[in-house]
């Protein structure tokens, strides 16, 4: 009989699942990155109940193998190449391991003060890591928290503007407007239902897949011209499609004219911040009033874990509190204490910081900085050679992991190579950009090493 | 040199966290519930910045012990009688470890079928164990997702009704109307507020600190009168306060008259209804639109892991999938297929079903079953036992695992208890009802054993 309390049986099942995780990692290439799975497939293997009394951990440990294996797609293969990588590392594993165990709640400072204490200080570093603004940090009027989802934060920072148009024009949230490139991630307008925007405008691009700032700015007037409310913009440092920036100082200045919350969707890219020279393409960030950017894309931390700043934090805690002014902590008010659960919709929260703080450590920030420039490197390598080669046309800059390159045969010759690609143990995404179809190749993912990369462009060579 | 990377690294780090953890369990009887600790107190021991080169594992451990553990607020601890439990227990512990090993992102079913099917088939399993309506399955009409909180179900119900309400009435969300008791939990308002409902009711209670059906009817009615637009009406089963419990019967027909959407927060008391002898608390499901439950507060499952049920999926996807009509998926509107992305604001989504899934079979049905029943049934003791002493007067009815109860000397008298008992190593909390002061005993950590009730009962005997 098994006693699901029992430690010593906890200390031996869990020595069996790290042994399963190493075994699991370390043999991920000699499986398929995508599984053979039709719908259904998994659920057939399951009993129809629940069973009445405990079973031994080995049966959980043999359906790993049995069930959840052959049901997956990898995201941590090294073959890994479609959307943008999940990455996650043996240091972030761990830590959620240690936050589960301890299963702690930090969502008022006093329900576990290092869980809070841990989130702002790691959040501080990254803000000198990153080279963003000073006075976003948590010991200045600004600060950061951890959301699930750039989702989360960047619905957060809409409906936070929502608050402060709605108090500064008394305008509905139906008559206002929230403006982002087509080429966002679609969070943008996904959030702007969500918090119940009239209007969320998807603004054409230029030939690099920018924003152009008149394009933002006859939008605006346009809008105003109808009697709308311009309340919000996103501006993308490395957009979703193919990486494209978006001008930021530009469009902060256009926001600050119209008085429009200005957010930017770093999801991606944020993480190459911690190596100075990539840091041209977020200039301006003084201007923006949110920024967010996931280590659980490219930062080696394993989902979830969204980085979420606000220049002043103020208006956040205002829309969110419901704690009435005259119940109001003197020492949140101060600084002294952050009470997280007022910072985002959910009121619960995991320590999910232990992870990034060990993540920094265990890799020291040389290491992280060589882990995204090494990425980089491969990525502007395989862009190079594709430059170089009369069948393909590389059709986006590749400032950081994700090269865009399509088959100038046509839409069909380029999704005939994804297939190809795909058949060939390559997980790859196919995309259209300006009406025509593209391939992106997003390399970053913990276990793919230059060997990889390299396996990946004699593919393409030979099945393009 | 250590080597994040490093595999071997791995399995020696994981076994010496793992067994960190399990006298972390074993041992938290030792040590106080609430560390004494002020604020600053853990930030002083962090260094200005990240090292620049990796530390090795034996640091972080280190700093469990130096930083993390004396800076915590122990939620495990077997006198954790605050607030409601935050229940984990080794079998989850081990699921969270496992889904942070895979790596794998469950958006859409295609990005891992397996995270999604196991999901799917694990909260219809759940649909059978509560007895809640057969139409709410994956299988039927309905359906259940994970969410990371009550918070975020609560939220997403309340956008969902924004939206019907809409497109029924036409009104702006600005004239609509949510309703629920004063004795909710604040995510009702909070969600109500992010979702952008100009009026958030909290609703008088009767002397069981419940809605009576006569005063969301004259609610209504006034709104009605006045030209706002009712939408929306939360009924707890298990308040926040005291646990009371709305009658959901006659709210929900309330609702069906007058078009609200009826949403169910048992955000606590869920669990218990896995024991069919409490299903009367909520007779009359089948009125209801949505209901939530967190499996990470009674469901020996660490947060977080809420459950979220719709008995109509189709409003809830219309609202949240961001893909036009004609992309639709025939698969998933078949329900072949299910893409969870749809189903709530963030985008991304950890495997959390697979801790679910695996506490289920670690405890099996009678185990659980077992489990809530043992905490209730300490409950109604300590009950029994506070009626028969003069100095308390309990407030509230004892349905499931919290006793309210005060001091009949007064408010200062009931605070004094409160302060005496956390001094004396119980964590509690004091809160307000109707005006006076009362002490909330939560019964439901994962390691509190009878005698530590026993103890607790001695010490308000002793203290009182």
């Amino acid at each position: 009989m098994t006693d699901p309390l029992d430690l010593d049986e906890f200390r031996r099942n869990g020595h069996a699942l790290i042994d399963w995780i190493a075994e699991y990692l370390g043999g991920l290439e000699d499986r398929p990155v995508i599984e053979p799975v039709a719908p259904g497939e998994v659920r057939a293997k399951l009993p129809a109940k629940p069973p009445m009394t405990g079973e031994p951990f080995s049966a959980m440990l043999a359906d790993l193998d049995d069930v959840v294996v052959p049901g997956l797609t990898h995201w941590q293969h090294p073959h890994w190449f479609s959307f943008f990588p999940a990455m996650s590392s043996p240091p972030a594993i761990l830590g959620e391991l240690a936050a589960a165990g301890l299963g702690v709640q930090g969502m008022l400072w006093s329900t576990s003060p290092a869980a809070t204490e841990i989130e702002s200080h790691v959040l501080d570093w990254l803000v000198d890591l990153m080279g963003v603004p000073q006075s976003w940090k948590t010991t200045g009027p600004g600060g950061g928290v951890l959301q699930m989802s750039a989702s989360d934060s960047t619905h957060t920072a809409l409906v936070v503007a929502r608050e402060v148009c709605r108090q500064r024009t008394g305008a509905p949230a139906e008559s206002m407007v929230a403006y982002t490139s087509s080429q966002a991630h679609s969070s943008v307008e996904k959030g702007g239902n969500v918090a119940g925007y009239g209007h969320v405008r998807l603004l054409e691009v230029d030939d690099h897949f920018a924003v152009a700032p008149a394009t933002l700015r006859d939008a605006i007037a346009d809008d105003l011209a109808v009697g709308l409310t311009p309340a919000f913009v996103c501006a993308a440092v490395g957009t979703t499609g193919t990486t494209a920036v978006d001008p930021v100082r530009a469009i902060g200045e256009i926001a600050r004219e119209h008085h429009l919350w200005l957010h930017i969707d770093a999801a991606y890219a944020g993480s190459a911040m911690i190596c100075e020279e990539f840091r041209d393409h977020q200039d301006g960030l003084e201007l923006a009033d949110s920024y967010t950017f996931n280590a659980h894309k490219w930062l080696a931390t394993n989902f979830d874990c969204s980085i979420f700043w606000v220049a002043d934090r103020r208006p956040l805690i205002d829309t969110l509190s419901i704690v009435p002014p005259y119940l109001r902590n003197a020492a949140s008010d101060a600084g002294e204490v952050i009470d997280y659960r007022d910072w985002h919709v959910p009121l619960g929260r995991r320590f999910r910081a232990l992870k990034l703080w060990w993540v920094l450590r265990s890799f020291g920030v040389e290491g992280l900085q060589a882990m995204i420039r090494r990425h980089i490197a491969a990525a502007q390598r395989l862009d190079a050679w594709l430059r170089t080669d009369d069948r393909f046309e590389v059709i986006a800059p590749t400032p950081f992991g994700l090269v865009s390159f399509l088959h100038v045969d046509g839409d069909e010759a380029t999704d005939a190579l994804v297939a190809r690609l795909n058949d060939a143990g390559f997980a790859i995404n196919g995309s259209v950009a300006n009406g025509r179809h593209f391939i992106r190749v997003s390399i970053g993912s913990t276990w793919t090493e230059d060997r990889h990369v390299d396996a990946l462009r004699s593919a393409i060579d030979r099945l393009g």
